[in-house]
C-alpha cells in the first residue's frame, strides 16, 4: 500500500483504517474511510513493511528526510516493541476525555497495554528529548521524559510534583549561645533535644552533651527562629554563608526552611552528591530509619542536561531514595521529583 | 601540662616526649628532650585533656583561633578515632624514607594501624579539603582526599593513576557506506563483525544484519580508521559533532580513540551520567560480561567541586565500577581514578 504526505500528514486510503487503526491503533480516521497518519507512524509502518512507500519513498529515504524526527521514531518504535499503542499528541486526534495541558511539551500519548486510542485511557504522556537538548526544570512534572542517548538507547524518566510532608517536630530552645567559625557553628553547651530530638547538627564526639557542630544553613535557620544566639545575629551567619556559596546559600536556606516547616528534617546530602537527604518522621536520632528523599536545590531558571538528570536519578535509585529537585524563585519553592521508569 | 606556641610550632617540655611521642606518636622530638607539636596535634591533646593549655588557651579558644584549621582538626581527630597514628606532612618532621612528592598537596601522613612515625611506613597520604573548595583535576592521583562536608562529616576519596589496558580487538572493514543523520550515523548494510565482535554501534532491531546505528563519536573514529565512508568524510562527522557538543566532542573523541587503541571498548555511559562505560575484554557481544569502568571526559584544566566527585564516586560504587576521569589536553590524555575509601 502506498500513502501520500501533505502538510505534515500522511494519508492512506482503501482499507488502511481497518488494517492500521481498528486493529493496531495507528493514525486517526478521517472522512470517507481514509486514515490520517503522523509521519512517525507512517515511518513505523514503512519499517514493518506494512506500507510500501510514502510518495514513493522507502523507509530509509523517509526516515532520513526532514519529515520525520529520528529520535521520535526511535521512541515510537521502542514503545511499540514494548507492546503499547500510542498516538502523536495532536489534540484534535485524541479521543474525547484525553486532555493535554496547555503548553505541556508532550510528543506521544501512550495507552495502557491492551488499550488503544479508542478507549480514552492514558498510561503515559511522553516527551522525547535527545541527550544533548537541555530541559527546563520548570517543564518537568507532567510528562515522562524519553531521553534518546547518542547510541540510540532510550532512558525513561518519570516526573511528578510531589507533596513534601512529614511529622518531625521539636520544641526549640531560646537564645542558646553559639559561635561562628569559618564554615560551621559550634554550640559549646547545647540542650540535648536540639540534636537528639531535632536532629540539628552533629556532635563532635558521639556522646550526650558534647559540643554540637552545625552547618551554616542549620545555624542560619536556628538563629532566625531565635533558638541560637550568635554574635552579629542571623545576618552574620547569612553573610558567612553567602561568602562561601554565593546566591546558592540563600536558595538552600529557603529550601531548608520549607522542609523544616513541613515537618521534614534535611541533613547534608554530600555523600550522595546532593544538597540534602531528608527524614520525614524523626522522633529521636537513636531511631532514625532510612532517609527518603535526596534533594538538589536549584534556581527555578535551571535547565538540565539530561545526562545530569540521569546521574542523579540513577544514584537515588541505587540508594533507594526518591530524587527531588527544589526549584527556588525568591521565597517560592516548587518541588519536582524524577524517577526511573520501565514502561 | 602547658605548652607554648611560637612561629606555628607548639613546644611542650618535661616528659612530653615520653608521654606523647614515644607512646602515642604525637609530634617530633627536638633537642633537649622537648617535643615540637603541630597546632593540630596540640589541639587534639587539648581536646583529650592531655594538655592543659597552649599559652593559657583552652581547647575552645585554641581551636577557634587562627592557629588551627577546623577542617584539619576534624580529619586529624577522625583518623585518631579510627586507630591511626599520623603526622602533619612537614618533610623535616618525617622519618627517613618517607618522601613527599614535590608539590604534592598533602596535609597528613598516616601510618599503618599499629605503626607510628618511627616505623617509616605509610598507609595513606591525606589532603584535607572543605566541601566548598574546588580541587584541580590534575592534582588528583597521589593522595587520599579527606573532604569535610558542611555538617563536619568526612568522606575519604582514594585517588590513583590507573593503567588503562584491555584485550579487545577486531579487524575493521574498509570503506563501508554509512549515512550521517542529525545526531547519529546509520550503516544500512553493516558487516556483522562491526557490531558482533567490535561492539560498534547498536542495531535498530536486535537481529543479525539489521541496520546499525552509531554515535557520532563511534562514527568519527571509524571514518578516520577508513572503516566507514560517509559523504564529506571524517570532517563532516567532526563538524556535526562539534555543532552539537562544541569542544567537548573533540575531547570525547580523543578519549574514545585512546581507549580503543588500548584494547578497551567504550560505550555510552549515559544511564550512569558518565561519558563512557568500558569493557576491557570483548570477544563477542553475546558474551559481554560486566563493564569495568565509568569514564568522565574532562578538560585537563577542570577543577572539581568535591560534591560532584562524591556523586560520581558514589554512583560508580553502587554499580560496582571504577570511576575514572580522562583529563584531555590536546592529544594528551591523563587518567585518574577516584574511589571510596574507609580507612
Amino acid at each position: 500500500m502506498n500513502a501520500t504526505l501533505t502538510d505534515g500528514v500522511v494519508r492512506a486510503g482503501a482499507n488502511a483504517r481497518e488494517r492500521f487503526y481498528d486493529s493496531r491503533g495507528y493514525g486517526h480516521p478521517v472522512d470517507g474511510g481514509a486514515l490520517a497518519l503522523a509521519p512517525v507512524e507512517a515511518a513505523h509502518l514503512l519499517y514493518r513493511g506494512d506500507l510500501d512507500g510514502v510518495d514513493g519513498q522507502s523507509f530509509r529515504t523517509f526516515l532520513t528526510s526532514a519529515a520525520v524526527s529520528e529520535t521520535a521514531f526511535l521512541v515510537y518504535k521502542d514503545l511499540r516493541d514494548r507492546g503499547f499503542y500510542l498516538s502523536p499528541a495532536r489534540p484534535e486526534w485524541l479521543a474525547d476525555g484525553i486532555a493535554l495541558d496547555e503548553g505541556a511539551d508532550v510528543d506521544f500519548v501512550v495507552y495502557p497495554r491492551g488499550s488503544g486510542p479508542w478507549d480514552g485511557e492514558v498510561a503515559y504522556r511522553v516527551a522525547v528529548v535527545g541527550e544533548r537538548v537541555s530541559v527546563a526544570a520548570t517543564d518537568l512534572g507532567d510528562a515522562v521524559l524519553a531521553v534518546v542517548d547518542e547510541e540510540s538507547e532510550i532512558t525513561y524518566l518519570e516526573t511528578a510534583r510531589p507533596e513534601i510532608e512529614g511529622s518531625s517536630e521539636v520544641s526549640l530552645p531560646e537564645g542558646v549561645p553559639a559561635e561562628l567559625l569559618d564554615e560551621r557553628v559550634f554550640v559549646w553547651d547545647p540542650p540535648a533535644r536540639l540534636y537528639e530530638s531535632g536532629f540539628y547538627g552533629q556532635r563532635l564526639d558521639d556522646q550526650a552533651g558534647d559540643v554540637l557542630q552545625l552547618s551554616l544553613v542549620e545555624a542560619a535557620y536556628l538563629v532566625r527562629q531565635g533558638a541560637l544566639a550568635v554574635t552579629g545575629g542571623a545576618e552574620a551567619v547569612l553573610e558567612r554563608g553567602r561568602s562561601v556559596e554565593g546566591d546558592r546559600f540563600d536558595r538552600r536556606l529557603r529550601a531548608y526552611t520549607t522542609l523544616r516547616e513541613r515537618g521534614v528534617v534535611p541533613k547534608t546530602g554530600f555523600k550522595f552528591g546532593a544538597d540534602f537527604r531528608t527524614y520525614a518522621h524523626v522522633e529521636s536520632v537513636d531511631n532514625l530509619g532510612h532517609s527518603e528523599l535526596l534533594v538538589r536545590v536549584l534556581d527555578a531558571d535551571h535547565a538540565f542536561a539530561p545526562r545530569d538528570l540521569a546521574l542523579d536519578v540513577r544514584l537515588a535509585h541505587g540508594v533507594r531514595k526518591e530524587m527531588v529537585f527544589a526549584l527556588v524563585d525568591g521565597e517560592d519553592v516548587q518541588w519536582v521529583s524524577v524517577g526511573r521508569l520501565t514502561p
